[in-house]
């Protein structure tokens, strides 16, 4: 059920593998007696009737796609909770008042559609007209994809879940960061999930002879950016209310020859928080910094704001109660998701919750990604505990 | 004369354009009453006898040939200067106590057999066997490329000059720097050629998320070599005996996403001067500073050098010549070449002096290389000082 043309555990949306392991999951999701069935956007959905039909259902998901050479742990284990704790209900012959649902999500991870959460953007109605027509590389029209496994593109809008057709979405991740190994800790509690914006930086100096150019008389690109990239980490290292975050990963140096002095660089950097009044004060700083070394350094430095996606937080009373549910089941600890998620998606029309458990060094995207399977079950056991109190707490 | 396929003013050796030009060039010498022929390494040799046989020859010498995308200056106006020498001689009827060479050295740039100075290096003996048998990206193999513009190289080694073969050389270029502009000086006096230590640094950290893995949590490679950038920046800027220049030209970031920690990069520095103490000083600090870094940061850290070519000073003798030369032609300025030349070669086997006229903004290897006509004239009155005088003082 993965590709073994490329590394590490790779699934694809919407290619063999993907369809192969979805029916091996429908068949789990049967044996575990949910009722399955495919909605428009490709989902897969397996369901338990309630002792109370008139309650909006509770709802488990994450996803079985991976990244490329990716691992075995991101997105899976959450469908394979949702599946485990409605095997153990039909076991114990235990009926909950809420509907439940088990949702395998679509192509959660980026996709060269260049969008992540087809899936529960499908759901939720956020997957566009404009969207649903992108082609991947190989000309696969992203609405062919979604029929291919299933889906309807032409029902998407029509069927979109609504504000209030969800009592709870619920979620077990891997926490794909060092955070919990690090403090010890089995089982996160996830306050939310941290805004990112995105932004688009150039230094432009002067692409000089290596050779002839007197260090005075130099404008050059490659150092300015340096000072750059330092005060954006020294900004994020200071101290904040909440946890954030700043990277400049993407980094370009033009013409890049061994002799000639840098004349251009762009680099993308992105700053994360769960708190946007943090980001934006980070931004304002490095905005300011920016013009100084221009000045300074006589060179042109341009931010242009790539993207700015909205934090979600998650509900305290939803915080209590899952953290209820860890607290029981082992060692916890709160700390915001770096990462986007199906949830991400969920948060527009439910309230949201996640658990994490360990990622050993923190690794997640490759194929050395691991959680060890007593923490798995803890998450379960945990995420089992949520639902159950939840809907026995919230009867009408 | 130019190849019109590629941008700016382009004359590869070894190409139609070069051998036209060379053909043009040879009737220019002619004309100047020089003789002309073609030495074992392709070099286009224009020669006028002396009345003294016994004494060694007085040479100058330059190339024709030029980058892609390059100018119409850089090595051209050594070449011409020397013909028009050659002419003025002819038409006032003087003749030099020593013979004199006009020379257009072979392929001078960086080419893609590896080397540059190829026609200096064969002059010398330092085109090796090896060097010959390099080919080219369109299969050209070097020693044939030789051949097609009339020289023979299985007799490079045979007929290479020695030391003592020639009584001076000299070379009139363009700065190809912005010295003599902002020191609004016509020419300069080159004191030396500056010696190049080129090094290859990586650090690596690890590929962490960017979202998931906080600030304390990280191996960037990224922020650890932008310390590493300035600080070779603030080395270079201290104040040293002779100048001295440091530059990172070519640096490679990876993974490089944008969401991911950068986890290795790859840069190479150099560092001019004509004082190779202080290039090692600096090389020294350099690496103690890397290793504070690398122990700061827990991240590896290597330097590995790649080259380390030797200065070349120019005799005080010859520098009081030229200066004296200059200094009645026109404002002077004493300054080293941050680029390498075919006088590096003929350093081997013969005292070698260089003059400079100025670049505009510093410009070279691009169509925008200018220097005005009046400078270029004032470059050739005082190369012509020089030889006479040089001549007169030197006759036995």
């Amino acid at each position: 059920m993965v590709d073994e043309t490329k590394p590490g555990w790779t699934r694809r949306p919407f290619t063999p593998w993907y369809k192969e392991g979805r029916s091996w999951l429908k068949q789990q999701m049967e044996q575990a007696g949910l009722q399955v069935s495919t909605d428009a956007g490709g989902n897969l959905i397996g369901k338990i009737a309630g002792k109370n039909d008139d309650l909006k259902p509770i709802m488990i998901g994450s996803h079985t796609d991976t990244v490329i050479g990716g691992g075995r742990f991101d997105g899976i284990i959450g469908v394979i909770a949702g599946i485990e704790i409605s095997r153990r209900l039909q076991e114990t012959g235990m009926t909950l008042n809420h509907p439940l649902e088990i949702v395998d999500f679509t192509g959660e991870e980026p996709s060269e559609f260049g969008i992540s959460t087809i899936g529960s953007r499908a759901m939720v109605g956020n997957l566009t007209p404009e969207m649903l027509n992108r082609t991947d590389q190989t000309g696969l029209v992203l609405a062919d994809g979604i029929r291919m496994i299933g889906g309807n593109p032409d029902t998407i809008k029509e069927l979109a879940r609504k504000k209030g057709d969800i009592s709870l979405y619920l979620e077990l991740h891997i926490e794909q960061g060092p955070v919990l190994e690090q403090k010890n800790k089995r089982l996160g509690v996830v306050t939310g999930i941290v805004g990112i914006h995105r932004y688009r930086v150039i230094v432009e100096g002067k692409p000089n002879h290596a050779g002839t150019t007197p260090m005075d008389m130099r404008f050059d690109a490659l150092t300015g950016a340096s000072e750059l990239i330092l005060e954006l980490e020294r900004l994020c290292k200071e101290s904040y209310a909440d946890p954030v975050v700043g990277t400049v990963g993407k980094f370009i140096n033009e013409p890049n020859g061994a002799n000639v002095i840098p004349g251009r660089t762009m680099f993308e950097l992105e700053v994360r928080s769960i708190d946007t009044e943090i980001i934006e004060k980070i931004m304002n700083k490095f905005s300011d910094f920016a013009n100084l070394i221009a000045s300074e350094r006589s060179l042109n430095i341009s931010l242009d704001n790539l993207s700015k996606s909205d934090a979600i937080r998650v509900l305290p009373e939803v915080q209590d109660e899952i953290a209820a549910a860890c607290s029981a089941t082992g060692e916890t600890h709160y700390l915001p998701s770096g990462a986007g998620h199906d949830a991400n998606q969920l948060a527009n029309i439910a309230p949201v919750g996640m658990i994490f458990v360990p990622s050993r060094d923190g690794r997640s995207h490759c194929p050395e990604e691991w959680t060890d399977f007593e923490d798995v079950g803890k998450g379960i056991e945990a995420l089992a505990r949520a639902v159950i109190h939840f809907d026995q707490k919230n009867t009408n």
